[in-house]
């Protein structure tokens, strides 16, 4: 079966997060069966995202304009930013719509193991935009794991020479959560950070 | 946020089978960082097989050219056609190599609660093909779920006129499979249909 076209797709759509060769196979037969209404309308959005997307140069978030829409927004706090590792950080939190000040974006954790330093990261401009006196505090939103953690202290050491409240989010028992299903870990810290009812 | 574009594709990467909402979102922002080496590529690849993959007249299957290169290839065994569901079946088998036959692909099962007819699958033209007296056996690869088999029955009646032997893929326990972990009703085709050691 020489089908060239059609195993180059598949082997594109394999290297999505989430899909392996065999879940590639049966996207790309669903996709030519759905040719009109998902095919190339799928093509389309590839060709526009590629064409209008662009990484903000203010606070590393994605969007069609540059500086991005929450920059530019007169109605958000601009004394806040929160510092989140991934875009996919920062669209989890609007999802809550329980924040409206700004974002920096970092791209990443430092990791020794993958090579990944402060100079890889979004790290400078951070600096840049605390230095500046606008914002009055930085919240620091990084992932709960070694190497976000690790990034967090890296960040608030930079920090510290500025007259800034540095803080992070909670952590404890998930809303929802049954403590039986809860890691050692995230017990320990409810317990130790527990508060007065 | 008004990243139409973005939303947009998201919204289509999430209706690939194996990718949800989350996923989408996963593989977006994978997209855009690997734009040279994922995202444009992939666009093409969609574009590419739009243009140039489609339905074989005669069996079904999909290729670059009509008839398909199984059905044209004059190494394979014109006298067998192998029935299956789908394309992604036709794969399969092709993968195992363990067969060197023509193909026929139904485009599904028989459904009387989706609405799925004889009319709605290919079988018409595997009756022709059949009927053309160039095949000696057909072989009723269909899935071995309830609507695949009655599939198989629905199509042997259709060819009992014809001087064919048919023929359907044997069930039993998988290779590598471990008695404790399989179903019943697979002990039980395993059992019934037990051949001399």
């Amino acid at each position: 079966m020489a089908i060239n076209h059609l195993e180059q797709l598949i082997s594109l759509l394999a290297k999505l997060p989430g899909l392996g060769p065999r879940s590639a196979r049966r996207a790309a037969l669903v996709l030519l069966k759905k040719k009109d209404t998902l095919l190339l309308p799928l093509a389309d959005a590839l060709r526009d995202t590629a064409a209008t997307v662009q990484t903000c140069g203010e606070c590393g978030n994605l969007d069609t304009v540059n500086p991005c829409a929450i920059c530019t927004d007169m109605r958000r706090d601009a004394h806040t930013i929160c510092v989140v590792e991934d875009v996919a950080d920062l669209w989890a939190i609007e999802r809550a719509q329980a924040y409206s000040g700004l974002y920096h974006v970092l791209g990443g954790t430092l990791s020794a193991l993958d090579g990944i330093g402060p100079d890889e990261l979004n790290i400078g401009k951070l600096i840049e935009r605390a230095e500046d006196g606008k914002a009055l505090e930085i919240i620091l939103a990084t992932n709960a794991t070694i190497s976000g953690q690790t990034t967090a202290h890296y960040i608030t050491d930079r920090l510290s020479h500025l007259p800034l409240k540095i803080s992070r989010l909670s952590t404890g028992v998930p809303m929802g959560g049954e403590l039986d299903y809860l890691d050692e870990g995230t017990l320990l810290t409810a317990i130790s950070g527990r508060r007065p009812f």
